[in-house]
Parts: structure tokens; sequence; C-alpha cells
């Protein structure tokens, strides 16, 4: 696809994904690790705004001047931002501003797209389109999270497909010690910390062929998993009970029957989809449990073309670190990645809820491992 | 005023003081101590749903069996509740449900208007109406508060009517020694905290005939006031060094110039008008300062007939204590006040946003000693 | 007694209660509302350093220049210090020459006595010595609460002189509605807060003529006392669900048998003993739950002649308030009282660890409603 | 040395460096990461008596009931415990009776040496002497952080032995790309988390043969280092400001000289000296500011034989993570490292108050990036 028509796509993708939602929808916010509706559709255009058009376009003139204050993220370079914990006290700009604000950017935007794009400008577009992108697979888990805040439990919509199993058996593919590569190569789009591509070395491991599911979960509550100190991490047991934690995320147990709440309201239970919204505390007890372990990021990449994936992000063993070689970029965009390499886990895979084409192997999802809002799942290795 | 035309013209107050409002205003709470005008709304047409159409309607259906839960304020009479500070997260129901509510309540109540009406239900719906009026009265300050926390600083109104000047010379009213009443007597409405009358015995003493205005109280500031520790409580010291506090709650000073922030967007601060949104330790301090003092609320009461006052609700020196014979009510409306008697400071008077009618001589407010979001100011005794 | 002698028998009283101590006894610091018995030394010593030695003898040399920041406890007008929760990180000064410290203190204190002494200093003499005096009774609820945090549960004494029972019968004595003069009149010392001596008008009321005790408090807790919300403050009902309260602060259930600790170590709880350590949250949950309430300070005060007193400390329904006429002293003296007189509340009496002669019927002992550490109790009144 | 002789020197170690202290410096714990020298002492007592006497000696007496409740540090395998912010409120047992409990321990241990040790029991042995050895390192930075707390600046002996230089010339050390092997391989003691030995691909890299010095910081400083966010972790600059971070934990300046708290008291720094008490984020921010980087735990390892190390604890990029193939040990003892591999980053070395031959190029420290009381510095690499 061309350019003009990618950015069309992806834009129109972010507003599509808001049909369902009321005006009110679009103010709250819930958590400190969410962001309003409205929040995100501001962002995405400010990132447009800040790095491309104030600096692309000599005579572009700035929508609203308080809308950087407004919209920055967590970019230092550009100066002061609206905490990011007060968000949801934002009731303006209003709805109907910030749809203003988009298609302002997108005028100027399609103009640009229109004028010869060199090589910089064309890889800070792409990579706006990939922020667009993780704000739409965002915009998913941070209206869940919102919607399961809310005592009369809307509906996001009646499709269920975030819910979903695996049909194969379950298999453990065994991988031979020896030196991989790892990283990303080619042509296209990744992010910074993807790169260098460089060798490891893996001793001999197996991996599963399945992630784990909902059924397989609840034997490990049935067996005490939540109460036995033995499967965790220390600082897990202080989560666990600072937070008196005994169920993942969205379950609930009414009348001795397990829901959980999904973007199609409380369901029951299924025992054979695949489990999600797990932390990394939760999927390392469970992996104790079961007496075997979570792969390294690199055991996941070297065995990725041999399984199926894609409907969870899955945790890793590894942590966040730079790979060998690693170079932040100059200026703002280097805040992206590199200023989180510290306390983080690696996920790997994609989700139900990422947008097409925005996963590859070499991908490295980031999160606190205490973090379960998104489609975290497990997959075992040994 | 007939009661359902009472009714009626109350219970529209609340909408019409919404007019100005963008649905999106109606969902944030920026702090604890506020609550979003969707929550105002829905609040004060539970208090009619639960505390009297349940009760004296047989064959009465409640609007939605989780209404009870979202709009409860702090009844343990009546159940669980959702948690204060999480009244910003509810989306749902969304503002049009709300006014829908509200219609259904308004229907029933108007039709039992048409019934005979003994003195306890009578009671009952004056005491909904007074409950509605310091709800429309608290709708103010929330908005105030809630848009002075967006960078955009919205207006609510042009009409600047909240800040006004006191055009009389500045006096004070000499009070005999002796034995004064106090209390509420006579047919009309009173909260059980006004009763019982009784008699106190007050020392000689002379109360202002004017309040603080912002011109003596930039004095105060430009004398070192919020620096000089002996003019202030203990914990006052505490509270100013942990919130950096350096002005009254809403002033701002942009280059040398001194602003506040009204419901009429960001102004110039105009040192004749009256001083508002000041704490008791403030007012304390600022007392102090002037080598003077607050006045008790019994001088106040007493002496409330030779000055005129309803523009500022002004801080006593008085704690918020039950007068001698003192009895809650029974069941839920038995909460309204007396569970929050300690560690409060009563405030006197009304405020220029006080419902007409609502205030009277005998009126208790009350507030802990750290709270300024309402139109609170000094008046000075000695 | 005379001066001299007076100031040896008070100082010597400071030195003799800590013979029971150890070394290691002397340092922890276990609450931010309890100070270390070497703290206590030190400061009560510093109090005459500072406040007379330094200020009227002129050739005074300071025992240690730091120590002055050590031990200051909450003196604006002093200058910095130690914040208040680190004083039990100092192993320095030891003990050794904190005692030092107080001897070559009192060498300077007792030539100065030697001396013509005029008005000033003796009224600052006579402060020193019942300052002194109020961190004696300090040091047995301090040592009492350090204690009962070790496992070990150590003993102070085997004397258990604390626990103790009243032998007359229940009465209410009534008492008249009427003009009453209360506050501090007559020659000898008082403080501040004492003054002025004043009028009040007080309704008729009863007062119970004795203590509350530990088998009727065992009643309410049968009866649910804890779990009825309709007995509490709504700020109380937060402080039993953050801290979890169920019992008494030394109350401990073991194995269904109600113990409590006391300077003697842990012992069985005497249903005729008179109830101590309690909150004012709870012994206002109490009065309710019996249908009574708490008196207030100035009933107290006018019907204090005809029960005896002094066992425990009597929660009153007064917040801490001023006096008319009330005047804080200039200087450092100043800070003694007045900057405290917000958010607490009044007992009157004193208890079985106020030092002999340091009470008086128009004593104000001040506490904020959730403190217990004190010997405190309850009496009621209708 | 044979084993009865080891046991002995070790044991006595811990106590000759108590030699300096008071009585009251065994008690206070300024902060939650630090213990008091008396807990120490008994901890490391307690240690021997449950994994050894308790389990190897059948008619054995334990010491007193309650001293495994008092000084088990986190073996959730072994019950309940002090909490551990809570070490510092324990004045019992005395430092007497914690010696006897020492030579109590001892005297059953040494009876028991004279006894066949079986390979498990000798393994716990070596791991009980390497486990007090740990707590010997520990005792010198918590006396060190005790002491800096308090204004009197105690020394804890003249001797400034911990500051020192490298005399030799910086150079970077080349080492080439290709596998390398990992981890313990050998006859003597190591801990599990060394464990098992294997192999890693190295990129080419170099390391620095010398470690950062005081005036190598100074200079960063002098750059605007601790204000520069791009040199920073994004949550470094969270911690930067929420604690007001602007030089190393000790250093002070005093009218414009700066000094930083030794174990010899308050010292002028000395630029020559090695940089110690460091964060890993500021190890990690003045690497990023040289243009430089910290070397991995692998490239440390791999380079180790080639310079001289064990002055100071240096941080490395490394998360501390299970090598291939880790395996906890079962029971208590499998608490020791395995359920901290989680959010803690990897040091190498050792330092100048490590114990003697305790230290060994595989060994695997670990610290939260926020800690810096322990003698930790900065190699760079690159």
């Amino acid at each position: 696809m061309n350019l003009p028509a990618n950015y069309q796509k992806t834009r129109q993708a972010s507003v599509d994904m808001c049909a369902p939602l009321q005006i009110e929808d679009y103010i709250p916010q819930p958590a400190l690790f969410t962001s309003p509706p409205k929040w995100n559709l501001g962002h995405t255009s400010w990132f447009f705004e800040e790095m491309i058009l104030k600096k692309f376009i000599k005579n572009y003139k700035e929508f609203h001047p308080k809308y950087g204050y407004i919209f920055n993220s967590y970019y230092n370079t550009l100066g002061e931002r609206v905490v990011r914990q007060n968000r949801g006290e934002l009731s303006r700009p209003t709805v109907k501003e910030v749809y203003q604000y988009r298609s302002y950017v997108d005028d100027w935007m399609i103009g640009l797209l229109k004028t010869p794009i060199d090589d910089k400008l064309y890889k800070l577009i792409i990579l706006g389109l990939n922020h667009e992108q993780q704000h739409q697979e965002l915009f998913f888990t941070d209206i869940k999270y919102a919607f399961s805040k809310i005592p009369l439990y809307p509906v996001y919509s009646d499709l269920t497909y975030c819910e979903n199993s695996e049909a194969h058996k379950e298999e453990f593919i065994e991988q031979d010690e020896g030196i991989y590569e790892v990283g990303f190569e080619g042509e296209g789009f990744c992010f910074d910390n993807e790169l260098s591509r460089h060798k490891v070395y893996l001793q001999p491991y197996s991996i599963r062929n399945r992630l784990v599911t909902n059924g397989e979960f609840l034997e490990f509550m049935s067996d005490g998993g939540y109460q036995r100190f033995e499967f965790w991490h220390d600082e897990a047991l202080f989560w666990l009970s600072e937070n008196n934690i005994q169920q993942p995320m969205y379950w609930k147990n009414i009348n001795d029957v397990w829901y959980q709440f999904t973007l199609a309201g409380l369901r029951k239970i299924n025992p054979d989809h695949i489990l999600t919204h797990i932390t990394y505390y939760e999927a390392f007890a469970f992996a104790s449990w079961k007496g075997l372990r979570l792969p390294t990021e690199f055991e996941w990449e070297a065995a990725a073309g041999k399984f199926s994936w894609g409907l969870r992000w899955e945790w890793t063993e590894s942590a966040y670190l730079p790979y060998p070689g690693y170079k932040k970029d100059a200026g703002a965009v280097g805040e992206y990645n590199g200023k989180f390499m510290v306390n983080q886990k690696v996920l790997r895979g994609g989700s139900v809820v990422s947008p097409e084409g925005h996963t590859r192997k070499t991908y490295r999802n980031f999160f606190h491992p205490n973090m379960s809002w998104q489609f975290n799942g497990i997959r075992l290795a040994k």
C-alpha cells in the first residue's frame, strides 16, 4: 500500500474503533496506566504535529498553543506536560474539538504526503503510524479496563472475539543448543530496540506449541497456587498481599461460578479459552507450579517459526535491556524506547487486539511485572 | 409558595445551572472532595427515591437496581456504595440516562405531592429540598474547582457575580457581656444540628462589619505572612510545607501580577473585592497577624442582626460540636450531620452561590480546616 | 517546698524512673508520637539550658553546640531540629553523655537558684519543672508502648499499680442549670491555656461518679460495638477500617481469653478494673451505645468537686480551643500550647502516672481523637 | 584451613568488628534496607540454629522459643517473623543476651564439628559461613549508614581504608567476539545463582582497567549531569525528583567544598579516590554522559582476569536472572537467592569491606537500581 493510503487507513482505524462509545466514555482515566480515549486521539495527532508538521513545514501553524502541553505523553525534550495521572481531569478540549484537531493535522499531513518525501521524513511518518497502532491496541485495553470499573458493566461490543482458543494438541518443540541470530533484519520498519541483530548462544530447550488455558490456570488456583509462597518471587508476595490478589485481574467468582469481564461484558469463563490478563508474577508462579519455566525472549524468537502466535502477548523471563550496539536516536524520538530499559520484562508475540500487520517475531513489547491490563498470556518452556 | 411549586422550582434549579456545561464536563472528579455534576444530579434524585418513594409508595418500582449503589453518598444505613474517590470513573450511566432518572423520580414525587402529606413525610420532603440546595451550592464550587484544573481555563459564565465588594466603611460592632440565646427557633425548617436552642454566656467582644478584602490579604502576604510560623497552628505549618502553599487556592502570579481563577475564567485580582477560597488555617493566621481573632459561632450569631452577611461562608473559631440536647434522627436521616461532629470547624453566613432562601443566622456549615474550595471568607473579631 | 529542693526533687524523679531500664531501652522510638527515654532526658535538660541558662547567665557555656539541634522538640523560634520521627535513629550522644548533660545543666541551675530570682525567671523555672513533669508522665506511656512492640513482652515493673478499680457504687451526680466560672484562679502555677477564668452557661446535666470499667467495655464489644457504624463518627469508621481495630490498643485475645499489655507485662483483664488506653473515637462510640454522652470540659470542671478523679485522663466532648482573652506568651514559650489549638480534644483529670501535685481541676490536657497511648478513660454524662 | 578453625575464625570476625561500638549503636535501624548490628549478630546465629542444629542434632534445645520469630529475615518456609522495618524497635533481647545466644550456638556447633560431617551437612555449614560473611559486609555498610544519620557524625574507626585509589593508568582492554563460558566451575563453594556454568556469545567489546574516580564524577556534576534528563532512565528521573537527589548519597557541600561521610567521619573528597555509594541509575547516567556504557555481567566475567577488582561492587547492565538450568534448593535454603530474581541488577567484583576470600569472579551480587549504601562503583565499557 502506498504511503498516503496507509496513512489514511491507519488514522481512520483510530476513529472507527470509537464508534461504540458515548461522549462520556472518552473522559475517565481510572488508573495511572490507562489513558482516556480522547487523550489517545489527541496524543497520536500531536505526535504528527510535533515531530513532523512543526519540523518539516515552514509555515505550519499549530492548531492550539496549549495542546502540546495537554497531549505530550512523556517527551522531556518537548517540555512540560499535564502529569500523567491527571488526564482524566480534562473535560476540555471537548471530544468534538479533538476530532477537529485530528482533521486539521490530517489535512496538513495529506498535503505533505503529496510533496517529495526524503528518507528521514519517511522514517518519521512510518514511526508515527506505528505509534498510532500502538495506541490503537492501548485503546482496547484501556476501554476494557475503564468499563470494568463501572458497576453497570457496559458492553463495548457483543463480538467476543477476544476470548478464543487453540485447536491443536499440546506438544513441546525441541530446540538444539547453539548459536542463533536474533534482532531485526530486512527492509521494513522496526523499532530501535530490535537492533542490532546479533548472535546469542542458547542451551538446548523446548517450548510449548500452545498457550496456557483458563482451565489450566483454574487447576493452579484449586491447588492453592495463590497461597503457596514457594512459587512466587519475594516482591510478588508483597504485591499479592498489598492488593489482596487471589485470581486474575478480570475474574470474579459469583455464587461459585467463575466469570470474567470482557469487551462483551461479564461472561462465564470457558476453560478451553486462552488465559489472559495475567501479570509476569502470576505467569512465573504458574510455570513454577508446573515445574516448568517461561522462555527467554531469544528462545522465543529462535523458535517462533515453529508455533503459531499473535493471540496473547507472551511474558518472557527476559528483562528489557538494550541489544549490543543499541543506539538511541537523537532528539525527542530517542525517548521512545531506551529510557524504559530498566525493571521491565519483555513480552513477545502480539495479541488479538494488536493491529493487523503491526507485529513481527523480533518485536519487543515491555511492561512492569505487575501489569496485566494488556492481553497477556503464558507460553511454557523447559 | 406551596410544596409542589417549591419542589419543582428547586429541582429545576439544579438542571438550569448545568446549562453552560458540555457533556464532557459532567464526568471528571479532580479531587476527593468534589463530585462530578452528573453524580450530583443522580444523588439528589436518589435521595428522594431512597428516603421517600421507596418508603411511602407501596408499589414504587425503582428506576434501576444499581443506582442505589452508584448514587449513595455516605449513608451506611443504606448499604454499600461506590467509594467516594471513584465517582469520576463512571462514564455510565450517561448524562441522558441520569436526566431520565430525574424525570422518573420527579413524576412519582409530583404524584405523591397530590396525595395527603402527613407531618413525617412533609419533613422528609423539605429535608430533601434543602439537601438539593446544598448540592446546588456544591455544584458551583465543584465545577469551579474542576475547571481550574484544565489548562484551557474554561469559562462557566461571563457574569462575574462571584467576585464582589462591600461599600460600607470598616467598623467594629461592640457587644455586651451576658447571656445570649442561640440555636434555631420558630416554625420553618432547620437542620438537626441547629437544635436545641440554648443559652450561652459571652464575654464582651466586638466584631467587624466588613469581610476581609483581597487587598488586606495582599498586605499579609507582602509582610511575609506565609513564611512567619508564629501566626500559624502547628499542623498548619505541616500543611503549608507538604503542599507548598504560598498563596490562596485560586491565586496565580503571572509576571508579577496577581490573578485568580473564577467562574468567569482567569481574572486580575481586584484588591477591593472580598477575599475568598481561604482555609481556616489561613483565616486564623491572617487574624493573628492583625493582632485580632476569628469570632466564635455564638459571637457571630448573637451579632448577626447588626451587619450584613451572605457573601462568604465565614470561618469561626468554633469546632463543630453537638448543641446541648442534640439528638440524631433515627434511620438513614440520622447520618446527615451528627457523624461529622469531630475535627471540623463551623462556618456561618452563606455565600454568593448559596441558593436564595437557603441560609439563616442559625445555619451551621462545617468543613475541615484545610478546605477552601467553598466561597469561604474572613470576618474579624476582638 | 522551697525552689531548689523542688527543682532537685523533680529532676531526680526523671532519673529514678529510668532505674529498671537497660541501656538498649533508651534508644527505640517505635511510633511518631513517642520519644525514646534518652531523648526525654536530654530534651527536658535542653529546656532549662535554652530557656533559662542561655538567657539569664551571661557567661554560660553551652554543653555541646549540636545538642540544641538534637533535643529541640517543636520550637520553631529556636531553629532547626532533628525531625520528630527520627529520634530513634540517634545512638549518639550515648546514655552516659546525656546524663552528663543533665548534671551539667543541674549544676548551673543550682548555682542560679542561689542568686536572687526575679518574677520572670521564677515563672520560667516553674514552667520548666511542670514541663519536666509532663515528660515524666510521657516516659511511662512511651516505655509501655515501646515494650508492647517487643515480642518478649518485657516487664517494666512488677508493681501493677496502673491497673486499678474504684470501690464506690455507680451514681449520677445532678448539676443545675446556670452560670459557672471556669478556668484557673489563685496563686499557684497554671498553663496559659487555663486562662482567663470566665463564665459559662451550662444546661442541666448529670455526670457519673465512676469511670467506665473493662467489664462494661466488654459488654459493648459483645454487643458488636466495633461493628455497628451507628455509634461512630464518620472518620472513626475510616480509622477502624484502615487500622483494622477491633479492641482497645493493648488488648489481645489469646485462646478466647482477654489479656492486656501492662507495665507489668501481659496480664489477664480484670473486668472490675478501670478501662484505659481508649481513643476519643472509642469513648464516643461507647457512650452512644449506652445512650449517654461524654461531658464537656466545663461540665466536668463544674462538677469536679463532687467525684474523685486522677486515675485516668478523661475524654471530654470539648474541642481544644482558646479561652476568651487567651494570649500566647511572647517568644519560644508562646509555642507551648496555643499552636495546637485545632483538631484536638480536651481531656481532664489526670492519671495513675501523672506526677504527684501536677494535676488540678482546671488542667487541660489535649490529644488528637485517635490517640490512646496515654492512660485515657471514660466518664459518662447525660 | 580446617572446618572448625574456619568456623571459629569467621564467627569471631563478626564479633571483632563490633569492638568500636557503644551498646546504643547496636539498636537503631534508620532505613528499611539496613539492620541493627544486634539483629545481624542474632540472625547469623539463628541461621546455624535453624538450618543445622535443629535439623542435625536430635536433642538440641533451642536457646529461646521466640528468637526464631525475632531473627528470621525472610524465610517464609520457617514461619512468621518480625516485619523487616521494625527491627529497630527491639531493645530486647539485650546485646548481652544476643552474645550469650551466639556462644550457645557456637558451643553446639563446635560439638557438632567434632562428629563425622556428611556432605549435606558440610555444604550447609559452608553456606552458613558464607551467609555470615555477607552479613559482615552488611555490618560495615549498615553502621556507616546509621552513623551518617546522626548529627554528631560519629567515627567508626580512624583508619580511612575505605577511601582508596588505583595507581595504574587508564586503558581499555579489548575483548574478541565469540563464545565464552561463564558461571562457577571447580571444587569450592558457590551460591546456587552462579550455576550452571554455560556458554554465552559476546560481541566485540572493551572494558576499562580502572574504576571511575570522584574527580570524574565531579566533572559530570559540573556539566549539569543531574539536571540533564537525556542521560537518565525515565524512572530514574522520578527517583531524582521525588528524593531531590543532586549528588551521591554521602556527599555534602559545605561552603562550596565537597565532603563525604566515611567510616572515619566527615572527610573532604579526594578526586583521585574511587567513586563509591552510587546507584545503578547514577552509574548508567554517568556512562551515558561519557558516551560509554556499563558492561554486562558476562562481559565483566569474561575479562575479569585482565584487570584488578575487589575495591567496589561494580554495577553491570545485566538484570539479575536465573542461569540456564538454574534450580532452587529444596526447603528454606531455596529461598536464599531465587526469589529475588526480578527487578534487580547484578553487581560484580567485591568491595573494600568484603571479607577476605569471600569474592570470586563468578560471584553475583544484586540490588535494586536505587540502592547505594553498599560500596558500589562504576566500571565503563564500550
